[in-house]
């Protein structure tokens, strides 16, 4: 279950409960339970998709359309609800209303339900609001016995085809309405055995090889099989048929799966499934009929081509089942071209009448056509943009209803390398597929196996790559070598673990909490199971499923990143391609959203991408992470080490101008774009070494004796860093850390200003607030550095100073703290660890089972806790601008680029959210949706 | 400075604040800045405290009663503020005042300011609302000079007495408000320096033995040194002289040593010192004069009887100096019998008038008496609580004055047991002073140093103890060597560490976060600078203090501790003694407050302890302290080892009749009186060993690898395990865990019922609960057990379920949670830990700075921060009770035994709070004090 879909799901829910008016008042007054469609009209409409599901809904509205559908009836989800309250009671009237429907359903096909000469036969099936796998999907042929049977096979003049007919049927009964399944100890369930052994005994390979002889005898071989594992004959009364199979729909809603999917979708248990009964046609009468799905758009690019396959005699199942190629669509007009006719006829009206994109299924029946689905297609993220703006332009929908069609994080689609979709499919078939971890940052991503980030460097560096960085976890000591992998690997941690963050900044794919895996670093391999794989061999990431293949496998990258990134990325793009859609989208997305959106960078390249992504400036750029470079983790280590005040002055003042570098760098690319700073955050031992080795070595470098170094590791060690002496804590303990830095912004600032004549704009950020006057003493320091540094360069250039608001108790007195700081940005991965008593490092034990269990509706860290972080963060806001009225407000968290945490935002009134380069598109448009929808 | 100093001085500072609106009303209008005193009369009396000092209000008010003051004049503390805010300017109209003052001062006196021939001499002291140790204290003599000096010769006959006087004012000027300090490279102050230097050439030893020509040389000598450290020559103008001292005080009041003390003890800078100046009376101007300090009771006992020392001809500096041995005040009778007479009559008006123990300040002046000072007298705890319950009895004060004015805190002298004082005197000034930690366990202790939790019960069986356990910081592995050594030392960690709160619970003595000692387990020794003790020496802790001393120091249980606990305990008390007051004292406290107050303990002798101190229930039981012990210990480990379900509920059932044997003797010892059990909280990790030696030696005990087990720890193993995987988090993943427990609580309960035939009344808190749907499935879990064990014995108890508010998210969204909450029991050191974003393990890098540097008001673990923790405990005391309008509410973090905290509890309205036993006598005072306050 990805986030994305449950986030669908959710949206889903909300909006069903948010327009659910109708159906209460439905519900309120409703006593009738069943309605019937069919001869070019119908009880219900799309309107009543609540109350008959979606498949009877568009049934019925087909139907008013006058489309060629095959008459029947719906059972309503109330129905369902009653069912489920009284543990499988119908209501009293519905025995009723179900015989008046089926007398009109005889009437209108003119043959009679068990009639054994002129048999009516129909087909039983689930549907509930939205598709929901794990419910029982359908028995066909119903009204089968061993009188109809003949009956139909009279009718149809075809007597294999009436027998073949009867066995799919007791099969298909058999199985899921009575439940005989294989037992312990059988490999197959007893029907296929049976199968198997007939062909077995004729020496054919297909079943289409069977005589109708062969057929009976199955079918009484079947029956003896439901009365051995039953104890109960299989029922021959098309009426108690009926109602069994009805029951075992509305029972399915209860089942154990469609109970997990449930919950992990969100849907809620009392919206109930509705039953759909419709009169059999049948694909399989002979060469004049036939069976297919199509769409009215490519559902892959999202062309506008009607798309689909068909194949002759055949039933629905068969095209499923691949054991005939179905043809192209094109290929019906030979075949039955009156049928494809109207079919073409029909699709175009059908995506006209419902302004979208439309999957169906239809069968011809002795070459007449009759409609038996229709619903909105299923699209990739390429399509979903195309025809979301190819439709704007066609006057279908407005830009509005565009921008809201098009799902945020299938965006992603359009940014990442992908795996060659063929070669994807043969591996997962084929075996390769090792585990499945978090799908961390998306993309697909293939190279060698490294497990040590400075081996994965020196690889690349060599011409060895490309690889990818294997971790049991990584630590910001890693962030070269992660810069060097094409992806990186871990077996712990969460969504939001060090890897995970940092992977989704730089734009790599990751995997993350693959905890199958068993990395030995010493011995330099990692096991999964029973298969070991060693440093140097090769594996595959898919960062979009989690999913771990060994071997090679082909990526390319995205036509949008190509175009954007790639070369001739100045030319124009070719109109009505993906590219030209994106970037409509996006133009359009820009003039509705209210939210600004930045991004979290913290080196010139990222800068470079997150503007080309559309990203309106820095939100968070975390100074730590430029401390891990060549020179200068050597000045942090030895400003660590110090042991006065005056030796960390020493060493921060050979870190000045490193640092002030960085920042010339970044705001070199930023321009005029605000770029939020925030000062040192981690605390000081995560630029140490831990390991024996390594901190020997550094030792030996630095010049102190290994037992100093190891000392001080030791009285730097904390039980819980993620609450220890960190943030704003150092910048208060050694004021100087603070000075330094702020020299470094307001000296690179002004140089940058000098060189190019655009001044930057920094926005200096306090991290980890508490107290009003950690902030106050922090404040004063950097303000007065800028003073000085104005005066010596005879310029000023404008800034901000403010905070991160990312501890419960900065937001239960930002009212206080708002008097010194010009802006709040709520830091929501902290606020979530702290506000939950969470830490996502050690998360991993029990979210996914919380998550499971619906304890928490979604995982806190992926998606914002509205009730609990967000009811701190409504604080915040509120006494943030009853002190300062004009405080500027961001987020800077994971969430920032969190659809529906981005709506949360829209409705606190924030100013921007700010979120990895990659997720900017993807904010951009959820924050137009989150505009149009809080209209 | 302790926590109790700090509170006292804050509650001082918001009492001042709360009634200052009389001052307000004063600075508003007051054009008055000097206020006169003397002949029986006075400007002032004693509630212009805050304009006049405390020391100045007292004179006025003495003067107001009659008595024999030397008369004088206090210029006001507003003064001071405007000397401050304007860098040293008076008001305009000071200096006028001042001359008039000195005027009235002169025809009282019948003397002239500066006159050669009778000259009036004075003091100049600084006096603020508050006594402040830090400021300009005093210039006695002031108004001596070449001229005066001969006027007083003549006039007291004296002139050895007048240049004494004069050399000691030239000394004292020079000093304090010139500003003659010994400079870098001596040794000694010039004055101090030439005064020795004299006295070698005169071969003498004591000053007294200077003659008068020696001391006129002395005055000389000490104004050359003025004149060449200052560049000016000594002021021989009494009126320069005058504004010099003022100047001095007004300007001491912004030193650096002032303003620390004001920071560390609460006291707003814009309060400001008074001056007193005022005539010199002369205690040395022969054998009929002297001088002498009184209290009305005795300070340490409480005893009423008036008790003091004098010294016949001498100066009050001569008392302090310690010289001569002073008398004690009975043998006044003899010496001065006019002046005692007068001096036991003016003490007990004093005592009536002010209706507290007084401590005065006394000189007579050739057999007259004059009071110098007289204010509030300093007590110990013993005294506190006698001289409170004595007064009531004596109509003095009323019960309820009497329960304000002892302060909890010092309750805690009665309780613990005491290091003989003289011994700790001579051992503080002996050098035996080892360095200073966290007073976290109050008492005294001496034991031989151990380093190992398992040596320290070795030892003590073998009879090798008593024992003082050391360790860098203490685990839960180290309960029965805490358990038995005397005292508990740890080099690291606060006020609320694991040693720290373990050893409070169970009374022990304990010193915290010695940063100093640096432990070296290997070689079984630990050093302090440079002194080096081993393992087997002799050491002993100050628990009130914090102080650590080399070698022992004889201790004895206080005298309440051995009446309630020792032998003969059921005998009634002495009447009249400290036992009586303090039994007294608490049923007065018992009688008016109105929280309930409960106790912290796992163990049937903690629950007597605590019952002994008036617990009315528990708090917090702590199951999981219980599985430190022998067998359990082993069980605890198999249940983590396991793999399946299956293996962990085997364990668990092993655990079970071990656990349900631990609550029986709980039930047993707290009879019908509710227990709040606490189910498993803490992170499985803690149970199992972490060093190679002891995870060796258990694998071999459990019969698994040594690399099984390793890898169980690793996979354990937490970054952040205070945010990790425990509390309710454990009995979600594991719900056998919460199961067992319920069943030994219920099973338990029942037994205890049906043996003793009372009720227990078992509570089960659920911990760390964030969301509504943990509690709601754990609680399900205890009620299906309560259930099926109350059929199975056929009997009920009554018990509730609840759970812990120790989380944000708990609070914000304690609406819902109380929908399955029967309780809820603020946990407030989880709670404070994750509103603040700070481990309290972790927290001593920066704390201390932080409490000093004014960041935060006090160390939040200490006492409850209102505004942030305090805030989330106001939106889920509100939004429980909407919920839940009986739910009930109690707090049972270390802030339960605070009395500052309990204020904030009282005025929250929650039910109940609960401390460790120790804390439970000052926990049910301040519950009363807060009553009291809050009408």
């Amino acid at each position: 279950m990805t986030m994305l879909h449950q986030r669908r799901n959710k949206t889903a829910r909300k909006k069903a409960k948010g327009k659910g008016s109708k159906t209460s008042r439905n519900r309120a007054r409703s006593t009738k339970h069943v309605y019937s469609f069919g001869d070019g009209g119908a009880d219900g409409d799309r309107t009543l998709r609540n109350l008959l599901g979606g498949k009877g809904a568009n049934l019925a509205e087909m139907c008013n359309l006058g489309l060629p559908v095959p008459p029947g009836f719906t059972i309503s989800t109330e129905v369902c609800a009653a069912f489920t309250a009284t543990g499988g009671e119908y209501p009293a009237a519905l025995a009723k209303e179900v015989d008046a429907a089926l007398a009109k359903l005889e009437a209108s096909m003119d043959k009679g339900f068990g009639d054994p000469a002129n048999p009516l036969l129909v087909s039983v099936r689930s549907g509930a609001r939205v598709s929901m796998p794990g419910m029982m999907d359908t028995v066909l042929n119903l009204g089968l016995n061993d009188d109809t049977v003949r009956g139909l096979a009279e009718r149809s003049g075809n007597e294999r085809f009436a027998w073949d007919a009867y066995r799919r049927f007791v099969q298909m009964y058999a199985d899921v309405v009575l439940e005989v399944k294989a037992a312990e100890g059988e490999h197959f369930d007893p029907f296929s055995s049976a199968l198997e052994a007939v062909k077995k005994r004729r020496g054919v390979e297909n079943d289409t090889e069977l005589s109708a002889d062969d057929l009976r005898g199955l079918v009484a071989t079947f029956k003896k099989v439901v009365k051995a594992r039953t104890g109960r004959a299989f029922p021959e009364d098309p009426i108690e048929q009926l109602w069994g199979a009805i029951g075992a729909v509305f029972g399915s809603w209860q089942n154990e799966r469609a109970i997990t999917y449930r919950q992990m979708s969100g849907i809620p248990s009392d919206w109930g499934t509705a039953v759909n009964v419709v009169a059999m046609v049948f694909g399989n009468m002979g060469p004049s009929s036939g069976t297919g799905v199509a769409f009215t758009r490519d559902p892959a690019t999202g062309e506008k081509r009607f798309y689909g396959e068909y194949l002759m005699n055949a039933q629905g199942e068969d095209v499923v089942a691949g054991i005939r190629t179905p043809r192209a669509i094109e290929a019906l007009e030979k075949s039955s071209p009156k049928a494809y006719r109207e079919l073409l006829r029909i699709q175009k009206k059908l995506e006209r009448h419902y302004r979208d994109m439309q999957d169906l299924e239809f069968t011809i029946e002795d070459g007449r056509l009759f409609m038996l689905q229709c619903r909105a297609g299923k699209r990739t993220g390429f399509a979903a943009v195309r025809i979301a703006v190819d439709m704007v332009r066609e006057r279908l929908i407005t830009k509005e209803e565009a921008l809201l069609r098009v799902e945020p994080e299938s965006l992603n689609q359009l940014l990442q390398p992908i795996f060659d979709p063929s070669e994807l499919a043969k591996a997962r078939t084929g075996g390769r597929i090792l585990t499945k971890g978090l799908n961390a940052g998306p993309g697909a991503a293939t190279g060698r196996i490294v497990l040590e980030a400075r081996r994965a460097e020196e690889w690349v560096e060599k011409g060895e790559g490309p690889v990818v960085l294997v971790r049991i976890e990584t630590s910001p000591e890693d962030i070269r070598g992660m810069q060097a992998a094409v992806g990186i690997l871990t077996s712990r941690g969460g969504m939001t673990s060090h890897a995970a963050l940092v992977a989704r900044q730089m734009g790599k794919v990751c995997v993350a909490g693959a905890g199958e895996l068993e990395i030995d670093y010493a011995k330099r391999r990692m096991k999964v199971g029973k298969k070991t794989l060693k440093e140097g061999d090769w594996i595959s990431l898919d960062g979009s499923t989690g999913e771990l293949f060994a071997g090679e496998l082909a990526t390319r990258p995205s036509e949008v990143t190509a175009a954007l990134f790639g070369k001739g990325r100045k030319s124009k793009p070719k109109k009505g391609g993906v590219l030209d859609a994106y970037q409509q989208l996006m133009k359009w997305s820009d003039a509705v959203r209210r939210l600004g959106v930045r991004t979290n960078a913290d080196q010139p390249d990222q800068c470079e991408t997150a503007i080309g992504f559309g990203a309106e400036g820095i939100g968070l750029c975390r100074t730590e992470h430029m401390f891990f470079e060549g020179e200068k983790i050597d000045a942090v280590r030895e400003m660590i080490m110090s042991d006065t005040t005056a030796e960390r002055e020493r060493a921060l003042a050979r870190l000045l101008p490193l640092q002030r570098k960085d920042f010339e760098g970044i705001f070199k690319a930023m321009g005029s774009r605000p770029v939020t700073i925030r000062t040192l955050d981690p605390p000081l031992h995560e630029f140490l070494p831990h390991d024996d080795k390594t901190v020997k070595a550094l030792a030996k470098d630095m010049g102190v004796s290994p037992a100093r170094l190891f000392a001080k590791i030791e009285s730097l060690h904390e039980l819980n860093p993620m609450l220890g002496h960190r943030g704003c804590r150092l910048g208060v303990t050694y004021p100087e850390i603070t000075r330094m830095q702020a020299r470094a912004i307001f000296e690179g600032a002004c140089n940058v200003a000098k060189r190019t004549g655009v001044k930057p704009r920094p926005e200096i950020m306090i991290p980890l607030v508490g107290a009003k006057r950690e902030l106050e003493l922090q404040e004063k320091i950097v303000r007065d550095v800028a003073e000085e540094v104005f005066a010596k360069k005879k310029l000023r250039v404008p800034y901000l100073v403010g905070t991160m608001i990312e501890l419960p108790r900065a937001a239960l007195t930002a009212g206080e703290i708002a008097e010194h700081a010009e802006f709040f940005s709520f830091g929501t991965n902290d606020l979530t660890q702290t506000t939950f008593g969470i830490s996502r490092d050690d998360a991993g034990k029990f979210i996914p089972q919380y998550v499971e269990d619906e304890i928490y509706a979604a995982d806190p860290f992926a998606s914002l806790d509205r009730s609990g972080v967000g009811r701190l963060m409504e604080i915040a806001v509120t006494d943030g601008r009853a002190s300062r009225a004009d405080i500027k407000l961001g987020i800077c968290g994971e969430h920032g680029g969190d659809p529906s945490s981005i709506e949360f935002c829209e409705n606190l009134g924030l100013d921007y959210v700010s979120c990895s380069p990659y997720r900017v598109p993807i904010a951009r448009l959820a924050a137009a949706q989150a505009a149009l929808n809080s209209k």
